[in-house]
């Protein structure tokens, strides 16, 4: 009789931790606003991808190319005014495990990107991992704000692929090299939360 | 022993519940397909921003600028025929908490638009809020259709960083104010349904 | 007495299966990453859109235009080397529920497409179906890497209004039929995987 008192209150309790975590889960910050704890990335990938910017002279290599541009700019070489405000890029740029041009490519990020600050260079990139090696196939499609002399940025990962189907999380970016307007390297740390 | 029964009923009594909820939710509306009961948003804010397109005259204060057009137009002025049809402009303009142009910036919204219908005016959004103030720190990306002579068009929230990681909900936009094809200020009401 | 006790085992039980299935959710799959399993498609769809590309001679009739091209190209017709690397063109295309051109439409396919390979014909896409008829109302947007040689390829849903508030879920497009360089039509399946 008194194990099943017991049990019954045992019963009782485990809803009373379900009422109270959800209770929990509701409560502010102080700010007004709900947050939800963040459970543990599924999932970590570091990739490195490579631009080759078009300048009239390295049609072979390049692997971006301007397509836009604000009046009195050209497509040949990027805006010499604005930290190139309005120029407007396409690109198609090999993927690689580490830091090296010539590694053989695991995919290739595909998008466009543009200059969108006059008083400072920053852009924003849409862009999509194409990836395809024995390890990882399927796509990861990004999007954001880069604010390029920020040593370390966060972009987000919406939406995803394949072995990344309907994956979320986020990108933190840094340029790993560059040489002046020509070339740039970007290192790409992914983190994501949800993988099927 | 009555009530041990009766414990082991409302275990199963759980169950039941459980499998009745599960089945619920499951369940079409008629179209055959399911939806899920939308929870509370974790969050809300209204935001304004400020467009101050260029026109060959306001280098200094403009803060968008077109960077593509049709065959045709130029890269001066909003194109003249089918309701600005593929002009493509790239913009960095001011956030501000009230609809005041000059109060203090929380933050710049930064991305693109371009109009996409000859027969009305209508366009399409991809950019992203870059909060920077003590209430936030963190990007909100958004993208979608904008039906600019409807009141109210909603945008979705694709993705967030920083303090709005992942985050996803809906932006309810409206025209605040306009001035010719100069200056437009647009209210953004975002609601968030996840937040971390 | 031994009912009290079989009730209490089975809460036991209950938790040790709770515990157990947490585990397995989180088990690797030999790649040092976690899966969850994806559940059933909440909705499913089948819709074509129509893209009539501008070709200096058919401005009544087109639905797109290119608005954007590389250094050499021009803005009247598809760029005639790389593989059109670098055309950025955009859209307002009708929706409708089967392959015929003519039939009513249900909506509208607004975004813009680039060509993004110059070994072969790729794009990349962004673009939202506005979606106005009886059974749907609301916008779902896409957006990621389209492949177009290839017969079925994968686009990410990254967001939904309206009906499709905040939906979440994966569009297998493939090219239904195209002419040339003027028309294309795409058929496209659209599966969601949340919805409210």
């Amino acid at each position: 009789m008194a194990m099943a008192i017991k049990s019954n209150r045992f019963v009782h309790l485990c809803f009373l931790l379900f009422v109270v975590s959800t209770v929990l889960l509701q409560t502010t910050d102080g700010r007004s606003w709900k947050k939800r704890p963040l459970r543990q990335p599924c999932r970590n990938m570091v990739l490195y991808f490579h631009d080759v910017i078009y300048n009239g002279k390295n049609a072979m290599n390049a692997t971006s190319t301007l397509v836009g541009a604000p009046r009195g700019a050209n497509l040949t070489l990027l805006y010499g005014k604005d930290n190139h405000f309005g120029d407007l890029a396409v690109f198609d740029d090999p993927i690689t495990l580490d830091n090296n041009f010539h590694s053989p490519p695991v995919g290739r990020a595909q998008g466009f990107y543009f200059y969108d600050m006059k008083n400072t260079f920053s852009a924003w990139l849409g862009f999509t991992f194409v990836l395809n090696s024995t390890d990882h196939k399927g796509t990861i499609t990004f999007g954001g704000a880069d604010p390029i002399l920020t040593k370390y940025r966060d972009i987000s990962v919406v939406g995803g692929t394949g072995d990344f189907l309907m994956t979320r999380g986020i990108a933190t970016v840094n340029t790993d090299s560059y040489e002046g307007d020509v070339y740039f390297r970007l290192r790409v740390n992914i983190t994501l939360y949800e993988c099927y």
